[in-house]
Formats: C-alpha cells, structure tokens, sequence
C-alpha cells in the first residue's frame, strides 16, 4: 500500500481541488445539445445519461486511482473497482440530471469516502455558480470563487419556522412515504422542490432547515453526510438509523433520507413521517 | 410629454442596463439574515417581503421615473403610479422570494413595458448568476457575464419529448387546475418543479419546453412574454387567450399561464389542460 495516511484534511485538499477540476468538464456540456440514452428504456422511467456523466466520473476515477491507488472506487456510471482496501470512494458524477438538461443551476457533481462504516470526507461541486460545498464530519466549508469559508446549519428548532427542501415529490417509493412528506409540509414555513444535492449544501449553509426525500442510491447521498455532519445538522433515514447502514444494504427501504439543520427539528420530522 | 419616442430596441437597452443595477442591489441580501414580514399574516399563506424587494423596486421605480416621467408604473411593493399617458411598466422586484430565501439560484428581477395592450419589452435579470433575459417579441437576448446572445425556442411539438416546469404544485388556484397539470406532466419526458421565473427564460433558452403555472400576478408573467414570444415561444392562458387581457382585468380567472416552445405543443398542453 503506497497510499498517504493523513488525516481527513488531507482528503478534503484533495477532493476539493479533484471536484473542482471535475465540475470543469462536466460545464463543457452544461446548456449544450445532448446525446440522451435512457438506461431504464421500456421501463417507463426516465433517466439519463449523458457524455457529461460519464466523462466526468472517468475523470474521477483517474484522479482517485493516480493518488489512492489502493482504494476501492464505486460511481454511478462505471460501477465497482475493487481493491480489497478499507476504504472507498463513492461518484455520482452529475447528481441532478434533470436540473442539469433543463438548463438550471440545480445539479452537482458529487464525490465522497468511506472508511469502513464511517464517512469521513465529501464534497459537492455546482460549477455553474463557481460553488463547493465540502465537509469531513467535523467541520464543513463552502467555496465561492475560490473563497473558502466556515458554514453551519441554521439553530432552526421548530417545524413552523423551518423551509423543508425535496427534489420532487415523484422521488418518494410509495404513496405513504409522499403523504408522510406532505404532513412535515403542513407544518413547515415553506416547501422547495427542484434542489437536488445542492438542498442540502444550502442546508449545510443555513438557508434551509430540512431535505427530506426518497429513492436516492448510495452515492447519491453518502458524500453530503460529512458536508451535512459537519455543518452542525443530523441527517438519518426516516426510521432514524445512519445512512450509511441502509447504503451497506443497497438502500433496500427506499432510500429514504431526513437531514435536519438541528437535533430537536428532525425529531419533530421524524415523529411526523412515522406517525 | 419629455419622453423619448424610440423605438421598442431603445427600451430594451434602457432595460437590460437598469435591470442588472437592480440584481446588483438584491444581490446584497441574498444569502444573508434577512428580516421577513408577512404581508397576509394570519391568512396561512406565506409571501415574504423583504428589504431587498423594498430597495430593488425603490431602484427601478427611480429609474424609470428619471427616464421616462410621463409613464405609469406597476409593482408589487409599491403599488400602482398614474402619470395618465398609455405606456405602463410593470416591475416584480423579486421573483421567486421562496427562492431567493433559500439561498439558491431560482429566483429573478422583472420589469417591463406596456403600451396600451401590448407587452413591447420585458426583461429578467437573475444575478446570482449574471444573467439576463431580454425581449421585445420580436427577438430575445441571453446576456451572460456581459455577453449577449439570440435565444430562440427548442423545435419541440411532441409532449412525449418536452421537458415541462412550475414553480410548485401548491400553486394552482383548485384541485381540478393541478389535476389538469398532472394530465399534462404524465405525457411529457420529465417534470421540474422550483422554476420561478426562471423557468420562462429556460424555456426562451431552448432548455425546458413549456412551463404551466397558476396564481400568477399580472407584474410576475407580463414582464416574460416578450421574452417567450421573441424567442418564438407562444404564452396564452390556459384557454389560450392573452395573458394580457387576462392580466388587464386582474387575472381574475385564477392567473393561469402555458408558454410553450412551439405552437404545436401549445395546442397539445391546452387539449390535456381542458379535458
């Protein structure tokens, strides 16, 4: 094993200039015509992938293997590489590819890594408002043109002043877990569809208090939990257990995800999507 | 009378360059502690006033009134100015307040021109991103980071490929309107949801193809039909007849807009919508 053994820092520099890097390529083909092919074909879902995709998560992966060349890699695109080490990568290359194809800021490239059970760095690019979000469990940092800085969840504690976040409410496995969603609604200061990864970066800078969705995959979401953690906010599934036990799982109950800019507030949350 | 009498490409110059001062002043309240009024307290529905729609809507009412004295002036702060001649501008400081709260990037400045009943130049300007879209039904521009491009509608006539987009189920004016909505969603490649006005300069971009909504304020879609229609996009309500005479008698029947990429969808989106 040749790789570096530093602490978290080390692997927040390198992801947060990785990511950057990777948010360039994926720009070159933001708001151009794209070649659409639909993995699910006949399955009436729609879902696509684009040269974007699998340019940047090739771009990624390179760059892990170059420096960690004894981590295991796993992307949405290109699937399993491994190495038989402890630690792993996970790349949603364009999470938000619908926000990406319509033209919107609302999509980010996305890369984190596991140490066995633990997360211990992530970040999320949105390289059309020049912005990374980026944490490693106990801090987390936004950067804007290339000015870092120090974020925190908003000391949010009650549903009725709380701004609740989802992608769209077409995400949720099951007629249940969208009327569950629909009653933390009813009791929230507003609700925000269309946001994708960067709900919870702005959760993470204290602008939303709550992202509360369904059907995400492991790499969509595991690399925000240290950005989340970091901030101060708690983020689970919607029984309240750790995320990263449901991804070990393959997100086998739905993929369902509550992450609270406080402690008190997703509680609130979670009484109400089990009641 | 000391107005100028040029023609409607001298409007849209005076437009795009106050419009863009105007994002400089939103620009600084967005992403910070904002202080939120409530203008229907108590009727359980939130619309936030901030400073920033105050300051943005003080800026353009000045400018305009410098510019042009003997025009009237509309906007959603300050109400109505009657000078009696027949050119009115209609200004919506902040689009999209939700957005903008939220810290992301959803959310716009309009304001545009009336004469008598046509829309003759309408602009938004979203600065977070340093764009602006411009119009005057006869062309539309994308401006971006100062550089100024024709915008022209996606050739799209099959709702199976159109991209569709809305602020929020929440806000259509019945159950029977959002059914409606739904008819039309189901047909279309993908949905999205958090537009704002966004969503119309997309649609103008040739990146989503339609855009359906209700609850809208005449000074929220006036300002966008030139922009729609000079891309060559068509903008009706949803019994497609003119935004305009709607909005001239208070969009009385529920503020309900389709602006879509082509005619061909139009007709499509206005069959499902009145099944």
């Amino acid at each position: 094993m040749t790789e570096p053994q530093g602490p978290a820092a080390d692997y927040l520099a390198f992801l947060t200039g990785m990511i950057e890097q990777a948010g360039a390529h994926a720009m070159r083909y933001f708001r151009q015509p794209l070649a659409v092919a639909d993995k699910n074909r006949g399955q009436g879902v729609f879902d696509p992938v684009t040269q974007a995709d699998r340019e940047v998560e090739e771009f990624i992966r390179a760059s892990i293997a170059a420096a960690y060349p004894g981590h295991n890699i796993i992307g949405e695109e290109f699937g399993s590489t491994q190495t038989g080490g402890g630690k792993t990568w996970l790349i949603d290359p364009i999470d938000g590819t619908r926000g990406f194809l319509a033209g919107s800021g609302m999509w980010g490239v996305l890369a984190g890594l596991m140490d066995g059970e633990r997360c211990v760095a992530g970040a999320m690019r949105q390289p059309f408002t020049s912005e990374t979000w980026a944490g490693d469990g106990r801090g987390s940092y936004h950067i804007y043109e290339g000015r870092k800085s120090t974020i925190h969840t908003r000391p949010c504690e009650r549903l009725s002043e709380a701004v609740v976040c989802c992608t769209h409410p077409a995400m949720y496995p099951s007629a249940e877990s969208l009327a569950a969603f629909h009653r933390v609604v009813a009791q929230c200061r507003f609700s925000r569809y269309g946001t994708d990864c960067v709900g919870y970066g702005l959760l993470a800078s204290g602008f939303v208090d709550l992202v509360i969705e369904g059907g995400l995959s492991a790499y969509d979401i595991m690399p925000l939990i240290p950005v989340v953690e970091g901030a101060g906010g708690v983020i689970t599934d919607w029984q309240g257990d750790s995320v990263i036990t449901e991804a070990a799982t393959g997100m086998t109950t739905g993929g369902l995800v509550v992450a609270a800019a406080s402690r008190p507030l997703h509680d609130q949350a979670l009484t109400l999507l089990n009641l």
